[in-house]
C-alpha cells in the first residue's frame, strides 16, 4: 500500500477520513480543484495553499503534449515543476484523449490520436499512460480506461467494459514493474511537515466502468477489486445522462467497493452534487465547474448563483456572498466585479475563480465537521 | 493646499521626499503602476498591497466610458470602487482621448471625440475632466492638456502649448469651484492607519508641455506656475522622441519648476530611465512598461531582460532573478513561467506581472535609500 487511508467517522453512509499521500496527508471527503496544465488557471500556489487546497488534479495528456513528460521528469517531477509541494492526482489521458483530440483509432494496444495543439501523432497505452503518470509523478495516479460513451448499446457497454479491464489490468502490470521510476525520493524532507507519508510511492487507482448498467457496474467493481488497487473511482459518469441516472449508479457502485479504500468519483459536479455525493460515501471528487464557470462570470454563493454580467450589479456595493470570509467577498462589491467582468479584465477571472473554489472547500469543509 | 510635500533628503539633484495625500503618506521618488481600468491587470490589490504599492494611476478616460463616473461616484469614489485605502492619481482623459479614441475635432472649448468601445460621441473639455476627476476621488489629479504630437512644426507647437494653457487656467477655475464635490469626506477613519492627511482633499497638478523646445518648456513652466499648482508634471515626452533629446528636455524643465513641489514625469519608463529621472530629480513617474511587458512575456531582472518564451528556458530551474526576492522568484523556476507563457495561462500573466512589478518597485526603493 502507498497511501494510508483511515476513516476517522461515519455518519450514515458518509465517512471522514485522512488520505496520506507522500506529499501530504489530506482530509476526506475531498474536492480536488483542476490544474489541467500545470496550474489552476489564474490562481497562484499561494493562494491554493491558503484557500486550503490539499490536494490538486493535473491532466496527463495536456502535460505530456506539453511541456512534455520528460521535460517535467527532469526538472524533478511536476510538483517541482509548479512549486507545488502538497498532493496531486493526475488522470490517466484517456477521458481528454476521447474528448480533445482528433481520435484516429483504437485498437486492443491502445489508442492513436492527433493532438489538438498542433496534429502531432501520438500512441497512448496503458503502459505508456503509467509511464507518463510516472514521470509526472503525482501522489496518486490512474489507470488508463475507456470512458464508454452516453447512450450506448448493451453489446457495446460490455465490450467497452471488458477493453477498460483488460486496460487496467495491464496499468497495474506495469506501474508495479516501473513505480520505483518516480521522479523524487521518499527522504523525511520531501514528505514536508503537513505530514506526507515516507512510507510508500505513488498510489495507482482503478476506474470502474460499466455504462448505466447496475450489473455491469457490479462486475467492474468486483473484478476491478479483484486485480487490488489502492483505491477504486467511479468513471464513466456525468457523460449526458439524467443526474438521477448518475446517482442511481454511483450509489449502486458504491455498494460493491470496499469500506476501507478511498472512493473516487470523476468529474462531478456542481455545489448540490458534491454534497449528495459525500453523503452516499465518495471520499474524492474533482470538477472544473468552479473555475470555468469563474472565467465565465458564474458564481456560486450561500443564496444561489450569480451571473455578475447582469446589469443588476452594476452599483451593487454587497459583496458577492454576505456569508463568505474569502479574500474576494472581504474586499470587492459585485459592483466591481461586475465592472472588471464587462472590461474583460484578468483580475475578473482571478478574482471569480478564488470565489467560487473558496465556496467549494468551503463548502467541502462543513461537510465533514458534519460527519 | 491639499497635499503636503515634504523633502527629507537631498543626492546632487535627487531629492528624497514624503508627498502627503489624503488616503496614504507616499514616498518619493515614487514609481506608479498603472491601474488603467481600476485594476492593475492580473493583480489583487492584496498582491499590490504587499508589493509596497502606495500610489496607483488611473486613467480618467477608461473609467469615464465604463463604468462612468456617476456609477463609481455612487459607489463612493474610485478608492471604494477598487477596494483600495491607498493612494491614487488619475490623468486628465486626455492622453488618451488623442490616442485611443476616434478624433473627431478639437476646439477651443474642447476635444468631441468617439469611445473607442462602442462608438458613443462625447465631449471633453477642461472642465468636464475636472468634474470627472473630482466625482472619481483621486488623491492627485491632473490640469486637461493636450499633448503636442512629435515632430511639429514650431508653429503647431507654440500654438499646442497656448492651447494646454488656457485649458489649464480652465482646470484650476473649475477645481477651486467643485473641489468640494469629491465623493468621500475626511474623517479620520478615511485616511487610514498608514497615515494619509486630513488636512486637505484632493490636490491638482499642472502639466507642462512645450514639446521639444526649451524656450517654450520654460515659459511653459513659469506661466503654469503662476497659475499655481500643488505639483507639476512633465508632459507631451515619450511621444517617439529619441531618448537624449527625452532626457534633455527633463533636465531644461526641471531648472524651471519649483524645489518644493512634487514633478512628476508622465509615462516613463525603462527601469534605467526611471533611475536616470529620479536622480535629475523627477518624484513620480508612471508606465505601463512593467505590466505591459509581463503580459508579453519580457521580464526585467538584475542580470538584463529575458524573453521567457525562448526554448532555453525549457528545463531552466533557476528563478527568474536568484537576486530578486519576489513571490514569483522565490517560488517558480524559469522552466515553469514559460510553460505557462507557452500555453497561454492566465497565471503566466499574473506572476510575469508580480515580478515586473516588484522589480521596478526594488529599483526605485534602492533609490531612494541610496538618496
Amino acid at each position: 500500500m502507498s497511501t494510508r487511508f483511515v476513516i476517522e467517522g461515519n455518519s450514515g453512509r458518509a465517512r471522514r477520513g485522512l488520505l496520506t499521500t507522500p506529499h501530504r496527508r489530506v482530509e476526506t471527503p475531498v474536492f480536488m480543484p483542476v490544474g489541467t496544465q500545470g496550474t489552476v488557471k489564474g490562481l497562484s500556489q499561494d493562494l491554493l495553499e491558503e484557500l486550503g487546497v490539499e490536494i490538486l488534479l493535473g491532466n496527463t495528456y495536456h502535460l505530456y503534449l506539453r511541456p512534455g513528460v520528460d521535460e517535467i521528469r527532469t526538472l524533478g517531477g511536476l510538483h517541482r515543476f509548479m512549486g507545488w509541494p502538497r498532493a496531486i492526482l493526475t488522470d490517466s489521458g484517456g477521458f481528454q484523449v476521447f474528448s480533445l483530440s482528433e481520435l484516429r483509432s483504437v485498437s486492443e494496444e491502445g489508442v492513436r490520436f492527433r493532438s489538438h495543439l498542433d496534429g502531432s501523432s501520438h500512441f497512448l497505452t496503458p503502459e505508456t499512460a503509467i509511464e507518463a503518470q510516472i514521470g509526472l509523478g503525482a501522489d496518486v495516479i490512474m489507470a488508463f480506461d475507456e470512458c464508454t460513451e452516453y447512450p450506448a448499446g448493451a453489446e457495446r457497454v460490455r465490450a467497452s467494459m471488458e477493453t477498460t479491464l483488460r486496460w487496467t489490468e495491464r496499468s497495474k502490470r506495469y506501474f508495479e514493474a516501473h513505480r520505483h521510476e518516480v521522479p523524487w525520493t521518499l527522504d523525511s524532507d520531501s514528505s514536508g511537515s503537513a505530514g506526507g507519508s515516507s512510507e510508500g510511492g505513488q498510489a495507482l487507482f482503478g476506474i470502474v466502468q460499466g455504462g448505466m448498467d447496475h450489473g455491469l457496474r457490479k462486475e467492474a467493481a468486483e473484478r476491478t477489486i479483484s486485480i487490488g488497487f489502492d483505491g477504486y473511482a467511479i468513471g464513466g459518469l456525468s457523460v449526458g445522462e439524467p443526474r438521477a441516472l448518475t446517482r442511481e449508479i454511483v450509489e449502486s457502485t458504491l455498494g460493491h467497493l470496499p469500506a476501507d479504500r478511498p472512493r473516487y468519483l470523476m468529474g462531478v459536479g456542481t455545489p448540490e452534487e458534491i454534497v449528495e455525493y459525500a453523503r452516499l460515501g465518495i471520499d474524492m471528487m474533482d470538477c472544473v465547474l468552479p473555475t470555468r464557470a469563474a472565467r465565465h462570470g458564474l458564481l456560486f454563493t450561500t443564496e444561489g448563483r450569480i451571473s455578475i454580467k447582469q446589469a443588476r450589479y452594476t452599483t451593487d456595493e454587497r459583496p458577492l456572498d454576505p456569508r463568505c470570509a474569502c479574500r474576494v467577498c472581504r474586499r470587492y462589491s459585485r459592483a466591481y466585479l461586475r465592472h472588471l467582468y464587462v472590461a474583460n479584465e484578468l483580475l475578473g477571472q482571478v478574482l471569480n475563480t478564488v470565489h467560487n473554489l473558496s465556496f467549494y472547500l468551503d463548502t467541502m469543509r462543513r461537510v465533514r465537521h458534519s460527519i
